[in-house]
């Protein structure tokens, strides 16, 4: 890799001057021209000249010189150019125009490491590729996150939230690094699909924008966007042992709120031959501590994808999440115990709720969150939750154990602390008699699930896995504190803005 | 990646013991079992007692031995199993019966590298976890790939399949690895949208289920799913200089061919600061040909995930492409050129067609394959087709070349030898009067668009980018005749079957 990223540094440097040279006869380019990330991990010699591409990030202009800051979006490092004298400048140096500019790298003077000396006798150049207009909302900083969202078109030249682009970028890299040194396969299940998986009804139905007025159906049968792949995955992980993906999910939730998108990237995860919900908290955390291992061991490298433009106080707290999350293994006890543990708290007034939840309600947020961050002041898995409270095809456990009202599944949620569950889990009922029992059980159409139950008939093993919202993953690690922040352009109820 | 895989292998060894000592008490598993790539991609010692899961592939039977070979899908490889008495295997061994084998690994006699010793003695056992019915498709191989995809719960358990479905796998794996060593950001543009990125109509409709009876409108207008992410990636380059997306696309296309699909994943990446189509094609070759270079370098590796189990002369095909795609530098040529060649071969009758194209007329799919199969006998660039030919967001070309009978525009299509077009790219009009113009010029709507003209308002710079279908790649690179069959769940037009 450093190798290569050298190899690639040299072509620059050469090409770098062959574009200075060439410029006045319009050649036919043939290469990208180096990004602001590759110059400065692989520094040119000093006195080389050099050709800078970005926008203007800010600027400082007196009598004799002037300074300005070009970012380019690959890195949050900027590069500051020197210009003398400043009547080299253009007219329109604004923040955020787009800009080129030609010098001569430099070692720094002051706090700058290098710099790039752009003066008359060197044939220093500054061209304004866009200009922006005196309305330009980016020429200010510090706007709220609130109103950026309002200006979809522009809000990613923000740097704080294009180093959540990056960083997010980072994290997806590491996770199907992480899988294949893990021997999944990683795979593409359907968007569009006849099952509801959740059966919870937040379906978005799709048709052919032309067949609409004819009242026909474009796959012969009412279609939707999918909730969930986990039924589709099934079939996978019965072929290929290990598998996984990475893939937009979709419920048309009507609630409005920091934590909610319509639209969403849903990691899944699905795995033959295991026996025990186990197997899947310990491989779920395995995988969680590699993205952080990953971001502990990147931080400090300069040009890394990594959010160190964001205020100094973030970054404290997201530095202690990491180390957090690597300080130990991570708990799991069983629902039926984290339902003793919250009524002895209530009891002894140690904590306060809302509701004092008796065996067999569901954990409520404010459990979720207390358990985690208050309790166990780390993340926990929380396991057999009561079958009333999980979905059809999660498999029931065929003991009971001290404590338990009712039957379990053999399931799990991971809880952390500030969020609440950022994974659920479970084995599956591979069982096809079992599992046509419980279908019918709770009232379900059996037609559209007919191929999975089919799944069952042939050559079926134990199996599970487990599903992770991915912007959840990423607002957690960057403690960001709305999801739409972390998501290029997000949709919910009444906003599809552009 | 080597010293990780032996650790962990280190690890299976000792768990695979405890497994087995373990298994009467019914152990809280924490680890998963190792699958038959991580067995045999580092062999354990011979007389290590190991727990092997799979499905088996075949078997043969005779009076005082048994051979069972059994396969787990992570690789295209299986272990062989040999069972002294036959009397140790149960009864209800099939093809495709989900199995787990208790033995002894050892060096294999015959063919077989290794093998693994299931006899009385050292406590070996079979046990059928997942049996199959008598009528299970399965059990009989050679069915044919039509056949196949009437079944698709089942179909991926064929070996060939399988493999398809590693080989994405892995050309995925390599593409993220490949735009993280150029300094590319991934990103997630959304699917649903209000806009028509290429105007072709085609589109799907997205409504709420439960707004549908309402006649209300969940996004507080019409949405679509997108039929190409590139105007949003555009958003994005203008922030972080170079992104790409691998993500799904969506088009209701009533044509049912083994090349089309209604749902289906699109690479698509945008860079700015560049100036010249050349860049772009010289970065596509650069990015295939990385994917191509992987493929050369693993395709004999044991474990890997390639097609080894593909019939002998689907592979000599594939080799033989892909050193094909490697051998030289690809050309480039105008489409004015290319129509004069076609031109000339249809008068010197060199080449037979339907068509012989004028100047300004598309070129059809027989002359795309002639000439990059026939005339080039390599992947070759065609830049600058006419205006009126493609989409409205391409840049015009300010001067008219010889021969050029209208305007044209600065992109490119990469034609292959036998598919024909398989990337499609422009440098982007970035000078917003150019671009209204050309808006207002054709009669589209300019109120959808307003926020990718706004993009020109503030800070544009020179960019470009392309589009490439990922499945039309897959099935490029291995030789499959069907699109269908490099995809997981097809979706087409009367065609979502589960």
């Amino acid at each position: 890799m450093l190798r290569s990223r050298i190899k690639s540094f040299v072509g620059f440097s050469k090409v770098g001057t062959q574009h200075i040279r060439a410029l006045a006869t319009k050649p036919e380019f043939t290469e990208l021209s180096p990004c602001t990330r590759e110059i400065l991990e692989n520094a040119p010699a000093s006195n080389t000249e050099v050709e800078i591409n970005g926008w203007i990030s800010s600027s400082r202009i007196s009598k004799n010189v002037a300074f300005l800051d070009i970012k380019d979006g690959t890195t949050s490092e900027g590069i500051q150019c020197v210009v003398r004298p400043p009547s080299l400048l253009p007219a329109d140096i604004k923040n955020g125009a787009g800009i080129q500019v030609k010098g001569t790298w430099s070692e720094g003077k002051g706090k700058q490491k290098y710099e790039v000396q752009v003066n008359a006798n060197n044939n220093g150049k500054i061209d304004v590729l866009g200009p922006v207009e005196e309305l330009f909302p980016m020429i200010k900083k510090d706007h709220t996150l609130q109103y950026l969202r309002t200006i979809p078109e522009y809000r990613w030249r923000d740097p704080s939230l294009a180093a959540i682009l990056r960083f997010r970028s980072q994290v997806e890299t590491t996770l199907v690094n992480f899988f294949d040194s893990q021997m999944f396969t990683k795979t593409n299940p359907p968007l569009v699909t006849a099952s509801d998986c959740e059966g919870a009804g937040e379906l978005f139905r799709i048709e052919s924008n032309s067949m609409i007025p004819k009242k026909e159906q474009f796959f012969g049968k009412e279609a939707f966007l999918t909730v969930s792949t986990q039924l589709h995955l099934e079939v996978l992980c019965a072929a290929l042992n290990r598998v996984w993906t990475l893939s937009p999910c979709f419920r048309a939730e009507e609630s409005d709120t920091n934590r909610h998108l319509s639209e969403f990237w849903m990691l899944e995860v699905e795995i033959s031959f295991i026996n025990h919900v186990s197997q899947l908290t310990k491989f779920s955390e395995k995988m969680i501590k590699s993205v952080v291992k990953n971001l502990v061991n990147n931080h400090n490298g300069m040009g890394s994808n990594l959010i160190n433009t964001i205020d100094k106080s973030n970054v404290d707290n997201m530095t202690q999440r990491w180390n957090m999350l690597l300080s130990k293994d991570w708990d799991s006890i069983t629902y039926t115990k984290a339902i003793q543990i919250i009524q002895e708290a209530v009891d002894s007034k140690t904590a306060k709720f809302d509701t004092r939840p008796n065996w067999g309600d569901s954990l409520k947020s404010e459990h979720e969150k207390w358990l985690a961050g208050t309790y166990f002041q780390n993340p926990v898995f929380v396991t057999d939750y009561p079958l009333l409270e999980k979905a059809f095809y999660m498999k029931i456990n065929e003991q009971q154990v001290e404590g338990e009202l009712e039957p379990t599944v053999a399931c799990f949620d991971l809880l952390v602390p500030d969020i609440g569950e950022l994974i659920g889990g479970s084995m599956r009922e591979h069982d096809i008699i079992k599992l046509k029992k419980e279908i019918e059980r709770r009232g379900m159409d059996v037609t559209p699930l007919n191929w999975y139950l089919k799944l069952r008939e042939n050559g079926t093993v134990p199996h599970g896995g487990y599903g992770m919202g991915f912007e959840r993953l990423l607002q957690y690690l960057s403690c960001t504190e709305n999801i739409r922040d972390v998501i290029p352009f997000p949709r919910s109820v009444d906003n599809c803005l552009c």
